[in-house]
């Protein structure tokens, strides 16, 4: 089927917007259709139940194909050219053979009901190749919500057979650390010439950066980037080692004469190869999505004890004393639970 | 009797404190005795569930006489010269007619045994006055515990007439936040000369600062310190303004020459008139101690999932096939709620 065959193909499909059964979809996402896979990733970012229980059927049947990618956390301060690099640095990973997914965090979206990524006018050239796909950031929900729509979405993407995947964030919320527990690798994107101020970027992002990468090192800036390189090695230093016995590189590189790039995915490389050697890659994986389950049950327990029906007029009541002073925040925190609980026994 | 029989029962006896009824306790703590509060707030740090439940009793008993203070949070770097500023700030706050109770979280206590304020040779001078009392952090426990033991303590110095508290902690962890989360007026302590690393301290931390005092401005210091001033300064005044209303300070001082300590207490009280003035103090006290209550809530909801005796199994099981990939972390973690849900009911 030609390419525009397809696309009229799914155009029809979303103007029919015909049910898709969860064989349907895991057929359309396995065969490598993007609009199928768009329309799963919107039955997870929905915040509608019959929405949601149903994408979680869709997920349980993408499964068994899930897991064979790299998934890379690339972060960085707004201006430093996170858009370029990506552009640059996908066009580069395609060309190796390789199918590229790009997806975004970002913490900002659910304020400015904006989203990274969403500009239809950014990475032009790589958002037209058939080995790409690229999604933005959901608009709306939790950062919490956000996250999990992504950690879902990853999956999907790799049922559908990409094998690299980029999540894309802005590095001054919390959104870092989401990231970084959902990824293998994490980049971050740094300019050379504003160390000084650490480029508003939070201290402990860099210690868990597994690349530096100093962008536009081109023209006058290179010997800038150099010494840029050079600090930055000093500092990552005086860091505790890795658990992942990787040593944390530095790098430079310029998206738009296109210099440096192979030897960030090359780099990518040696650290994939390292972690399987050491079996820290799947070590990761296991963890993180151990963590990923922890966290998942207890925003369900703070659901179900806030949201609870019978719990209302008490927990406005008891809200109301412990800001007035007159009960202490720990005895009726201890009330509460037991009203919750017998109201559970009932 | 043998000698060694009569040595254990002598030692018994000592070790058999008489138990103090909650009505012998409120008086004690009431009429000002050391000892009796001491007691009262090992109470509080106890591990032992029936010390637990009878210092909640207490606590009840003391919150009418609680909230007549000023909490003061200070942090800093070690070696920033954090006891020998409250020593000197201490002494001067003392001499003004006030009572004075400081505290401590440390969050590397828990790894090292040791803890801040447990050297005694630290305050020797302060410690010895009658108006003073200074209980070093608790040993032992997770670092939400050991906050909640010493929102616990806040309470138990107030009715114990202590009208300015403070809670000392080092500026390298968490713990920050969670002092941040319990004061009224948040202080933090730097030196002049290390700016350009930020001196370890969390971006995120001068942030929260009500003011930053630059400690050790004497001899050779003072020019640097006052240039250091002025970068603060130029700082802080990027930070977007804070709730308070209040503009944040920047002041040097020396705790040995005794220079800048009444200017920080001058600091203090302006800050104190201005948010009562403002209604902040009292609407920042509520908030506090109803995001305390929402996180006790929470913290008791995932200690009774994940220590349900039905669970045990299920739990390891299931987290056995996430760590796999073998079920996802999502639908893991809502089988494990409705599992637990349905225990409860039965």
């Amino acid at each position: 089927m030609s390419q525009a065959d397809s696309r009229a193909k799914q155009l029809a499909i979303l103007k029919q917007r015909k049910q898709l059964s969860v064989e349907e979809y895991l057929s359309g996402i396995r065969a490598g259709h993007k609009g199928t896979l768009s329309r799963a990733i919107t039955l997870v970012e929905s915040h509608k139940k019959a929405h949601h229980e149903f994408s979680r059927e869709v997920i349980e049947a993408c499964l068994p194909y899930t897991g064979n990618s790299v998934r890379i956390g690339i972060t960085g301060v707004p201006g430093v050219g996170k858009s370029t690099f990506i552009e640059a640095f996908g066009e580069y990973v395609v060309n190796q053979g390789h199918k590229l997914a790009v997806l975004a965090i970002d913490p900002s979206s659910g304020v400015s009901k904006g989203s990274i990524l969403g500009d239809k006018t950014r990475m032009e050239k790589l958002s037209t190749r058939p080995e790409v796909f690229i999604r933005p950031s959901p608009s709306q929900g939790s950062l919490g919500g956000v996250a999990n729509a992504t950690r879902e979405s990853i999956l999907l993407c790799e049922a559908a057979g990409y094998d690299v995947i980029l999540i894309e964030t802005v590095g001054v919320g919390q959104s870092e650390t989401l990231v970084h527990s959902m990824v293998d690798f994490f980049l971050l994107l740094m300019l050379s010439g504003a160390g000084d101020e650490l480029q508003g970027i939070k201290r402990g992002i860099m210690e868990m950066a597994d690349t530096i990468v100093i962008n536009k090192a081109d023209g006058d800036n290179v010997r800038k980037a150099k010494m840029a390189r050079r600090e930055y090695a000093n500092a990552i230093h005086l860091f505790p080692p890795a658990p992942s016995g990787w040593t944390p590189q530095v790098q430079i590189c310029s998206s738009v004469e296109n210099s440096g790039i192979k030897e960030v995915w090359d780099t990518i490389d040696s650290y994939v190869n390292h972690t399987k050697n050491n079996g820290y890659f799947d070590k990761l994986r296991s963890s993180q999505a151990k963590q990923h389950m922890l966290e998942t049950v207890e925003s369900f327990l703070r659901d179900s004890f806030f949201n609870s029906p019978g719990m209302n007029g008490l927990l406005q009541e008891t809200t109301g004393l412990v800001e007035e002073g007159k009960v202490d925040a720990y005895t009726a925190a201890k009330k509460l639970v037991e009203a919750h609980n017998s109201l559970n026994r009932e």
